[in-house]
């Protein structure tokens, strides 16, 4: 018998390598000591995308990375449905002349769009832009359906890919010329409501980060980095194992200035008519998969939180050279009582070894594996593995399901208490242009005191391989000492980073 | 006591109403005297879509059609989950020459391409399209993933939006130049495994339109209408008040014709080499949904068949100028127990009166209304509205999701059957050009004898205000006199319509 195939020898290889991750010092696996490589070779083999799509900038979602932003999209419109918000659908293309209506919004986002100039074989009377956000395309339509105090708060949701010509070098989820996302949009009678409503935005998109098990900042961007257009935004910038932060979502308070450009008005109770305030928001599905993948995966391959996992449970019939059909019945019988209460699957091909079953699902991403073999039909006791640890466990058979549940809940909680151990380490504090610089060869943030200017802003960025990311929305932090640059009064502690 | 507000009377006069549907003679109410406005007015009005969006043959679907929209995918989506194919996203863009590749392809679509030429400041390099379909996108990708027979047979879909430039006057959901769709491609080993595959697509639409309680033909297109660049193609006509046909979808058997254009080549089991066989189909959710309102819909707005509706059971409370809280919050309870069950909404807007509402959520298609005021407090009873025969029942409180359901599955069947009764009606028999263009002018299908050949069809479509879209696929039919045209042999019984 060839001793590669044994079962017992097999799983105990399986023990030291979980130990060798459970152990293993940020920096030492190829996650950490070559991001890039690593990465772009797991989202291809995992079946996450492809990015041989020969159009530069653009890829193909695959089976399992399609079915993640599924469930991530899922887990958002439910969110956004619960809390009022209609979902919408609006074109891939806004002409130029209501994109040019608001002057720092299509300042903004003018070196970066795609033009579409003709139809069949004449040039088009007014040239389009594929969307690369969606207010100059909904905001002409809201004075239609907002007249009076009774149409709002007016709130409105779409799931779309948008579009921009990224001049920097593209990389799979991180900075791609189509992306998809959700971007909320609402209106409201008073500047308070539109205050309230960046709060729920913020709530909501904590929740999907929670159950995708991010940790993450949530940043006030400097004024002359805000949404342009916006009276502020705030980000959520999470931590990625090159160093480079990676924005995932972000929602700004849009105050009057839209709505007195697309003349948005509504006939207050008062009789009154007045501009609407409003608020849009944007997390992008591919940036949260890159997130996922990045801060998750191990050298074995993608680590999918349980509400994120396209299949959450794989059953794997242990059989060898000889078909065994009584275990394949059994293991399909187990794969029929878990089917109804968690996604899952059961891998029946004959062409290829349990062991490289287990390697293939652990690329994969799966939570729980399942393990049914000659072992498992005497004992009546069932095999689990955690995909995070790679721990495994003996399961009484009648005890499945309850077990299943518990384990993908210590799998949320350990991947968010990893990921949130490790974006406290990627924060350290810096007293000098010099330790900023320092930091971010490190692959660190840099949490440093400002005095708040452009103009340090800029000099930093000029001698540093980052910029001022923002100051904390999520905490209260009081500056202490003079502005890191011009050693002037400091009114903000603000974190620097390189970012995607 | 204002009369008209009178709950009693109230009910009388919706009988009456009631009575004038059920009795309507095809050709006098709106929908069919004047189709056009009826149905422009109509999707406007109950939140549908707003056509008002700034760019021409682009239009914004609002709630009420983006959740049926939704309600369609889903039931699209399960199937073909189901049914063993992968969700997938492709982008939306295509560089000119992966769409130059397969010539009849090109050919076929070229005059109807939106072009992309610029990226921010700069001119392309090499120019992209929209997608008017994904096969030039998709099929370059196919030889990186099938490599050998335990890779077929290969079955993907993706929903998304494709864009033609259609220079015809474009209609809201019938005729626009982004519409949003599903589409299916499917790689096999065998000859008969793609033949097999076209009748699996056909299945899975046929169980689609069972659910939106559409009839139609299936037809096989002549060969000169075929999909540019299949062996043939199925498609699936139906009938449209004004009647044009609208067609809800296509299946086409593509033979190895792309796969020898990319390259799609597998290891059979002998070891040889072979080209794979590919069938493709697409089905309209645009579409889908238009025929549903234009079929279903009357005077009073639009009827949504059960499995399609965004909303299933509305709950009025029937309270007047003071507020009656106890009728509301017995309401609310009848609410409550509705929702875990179907999708219900309660309407307690203050500011409008229960007829206004009984009249707004029958525009808006809600298959079953409930209504609760002091006669139903009382008595225990609930007041049952069908939106398809606007009848009344009145139900045991206790029973009412019972009821519910029961209604619902009336509902589903009454507006199949009278789908099915008007495609039957649409058809009749043509033995001349005259009769054909007489049975057209009176928004009919025109069924004639054919010889077959193009230079007949070309004849007839001269000379009668319509095409020839087909012979059956779905029922076997014998010609029998000579061809109308040219009275040579006839070859084939054909249907000749006007079409969208």
């Amino acid at each position: 018998m060839d001793a590669s195939f044994n079962t017992e020898t097999f799983c105990q290889t399986e023990k030291t390598r979980g130990k060798e991750i459970m152990s293993s010092v940020p920096g030492k696996t190829k996650k950490f000591s070559s991001f890039s490589s690593w990465f772009d070779d797991l989202v291809m083999e995992a079946k996450i995308l492809d990015a041989r799509y020969p159009v530069k900038g653009f890829i193909v979602y695959r089976e399992n990375g399609f079915r993640a932003i599924k469930n991530i999209e899922r887990i958002m419109e439910d969110l956004l449905h619960e809390t009022g918000h209609e979902a919408v659908n609006f074109p891939d293309v806004i002409s130029e002349d209501m994109f040019a209506k608001e002057a720092e919004h299509i300042k903004g986002f003018t070196t970066e769009v795609f033009w579409i100039e003709r139809g069949g074989g004449s040039r088009l009377e007014r040239r389009l832009i594929l969307r690369p956000t969606s207010e100059t395309a909904m905001y002409p339509m809201f004075p239609y359906w907002i007249r009076s105090h009774a149409d709002l708060p007016f709130k409105i949701h779409q799931s779309v890919p948008v579009y921009r010509y990224e001049t920097k070098a593209t990389r799979p989820l991180l900075r791609l010329r189509e992306f998809l996302w959700n971007e909320g949009h609402t209106a409201h009678a008073t500047a308070e409501d539109a205050e309230r409503q960046v709060k729920e935005g913020v709530d909501i998109y904590q929740h999907v980060y929670n159950e995708a098990c991010l940790s993450y900042i949530l940043l006030k961007r400097p004024d002359f980095d805000k949404f342009p257009g916006a009276e502020y935004s705030l980000a959520f910038d999470t931590w990625n194992p090159d160093g480079k932060v990676n924005q995932i979502g972000t929602v700004h308070n849009l105050g009057t200035n839209f709505a007195k450009v697309f003349n948005i008005m509504f006939e207050d109770k008062d009789g009154a008519r007045r501009h609407v305030h409003q608020t849009c928001y944007g997390a992008g599905y591919t940036r949260i998969l890159a997130a996922i993948i990045a801060q998750h995966g191990d050298d074995h391959g993608c680590v999918f939180p349980p509400a994120i996992a396209p299949i959450q449970v794989i059953v794997i019939p242990i059989v060898f050279k000889e078909k065994e059909q009584d275990i394949i019945d059994h293991a399909k019988n187990v794969y029929e009582s878990i089917r109804p209460s968690f996604r899952a699957a059961i891998d029946e091909r004959e062409d290829i070894t349990p062991g490289e079953k287990f390697y293939y699902w652990e690329k994969m991403g799966v939570p729980i594996r399942v393990e049914v073999g000659p072992k498992e039909m005497e004992s009546g006791i069932l095999t689990v593995v955690r995909r995070d640890t790679l721990e495994r466990h003996s399961v009484q058979q009648d005890q499945i399901l309850e077990r299943i549940q518990i384990t993908l809940d210590r799998i949320k909680e350990n991947l968010k208490v990893q990921s949130a151990e490790k974006m406290k380490e990627s924060i350290a504090d810096a007293r000098s242009k010099k330790q900023v610089a320092t930091l971010l060869a490190k692959r660190k943030i840099a949490r440093i005191q400002w005095c708040g200017s452009q103009a340090c802003a800029e000099d930093l960025t000029q001698e540093v391989a980052g910029e001022i990311r923002g100051t904390r929305a999520d905490i209260e932090e009081t500056p202490e000492d003079g502005c890191l640059v011009c050693g002037g009064e400091a009114k903000a502690v603000a974190y620097v980073a390189r970012a995607y």
